[in-house]
């Protein structure tokens, strides 16, 4: 029962592609992550999968079509829907999603998948 | 799967307390609510709450405490714990929560119980 605060979360942490967990509520995460480049293609069975940009410029690419975000801009990727994010400069992005979810969903597992629950 | 525009969103609606809903997955909803003054006491049996300031000042007040959150700031409250939110001057705030969840929770119905599944 305290604020959290997204600016202070942000800068406690570098890496690109490694989801911190800033909180959980009712099974689901609110992960923080920073990205850079391209993310594996992949889907999520049996999860649906929020992000939403803080800052920075943010895609998710889909098979058919792209989705360009900026700050305060979301997306909702559907389950079972392959997709990919990517960012040519650093973004900072919040997920919301189910706190069992693998980053890279059904792709192999790579150094792009990190580990779970790495609270923050 | 479009990108969803915070401000947009906010700007479509005047009235507070009552929260719009601007997306569903895995059974939580994120809802928009604009807040100006004080809500009732209340609690949620069954549900955490996670309040995400987008803009303006804004207070989680418990019995015990209050905790001020700026843009940028959210705060999860505990299943079962009384509250009641608050603010001086008109603030933009996103909830997310489980779909289910009665804004007044436990609260009797008044004229601050929100209508259910508004979406935006």
């Amino acid at each position: 029962m305290q604020a959290i605060d997204l600016a202070e979360k942000f800068a406690a942490f570098d890496e690109h592609w490694r989801p911190r967990v800033a909180a959980q509520l009712n099974g689901q995460d609110v992960r923080l992550v920073k990205v850079q480049g391209t993310f594996p293609w992949h889907s999520h069975a049996e999860a649906e999968e929020m992000f939403l940009v803080w800052k920075g410029r943010f895609r998710v690419e889909f098979r058919d079509r792209t989705v360009a975000l900026g700050p305060g801009q979301f997306i909702v990727v559907p389950r079972g829907v392959e997709h990919r994010t990517a960012a040519d400069e650093e973004a900072e992005v919040l997920i919301f999603e189910p706190s069992e979810v693998v980053n890279t969903g059904d792709a192999p597992t790579s150094e792009f998948t990190a580990p779970m629950g790495a609270m923050i």
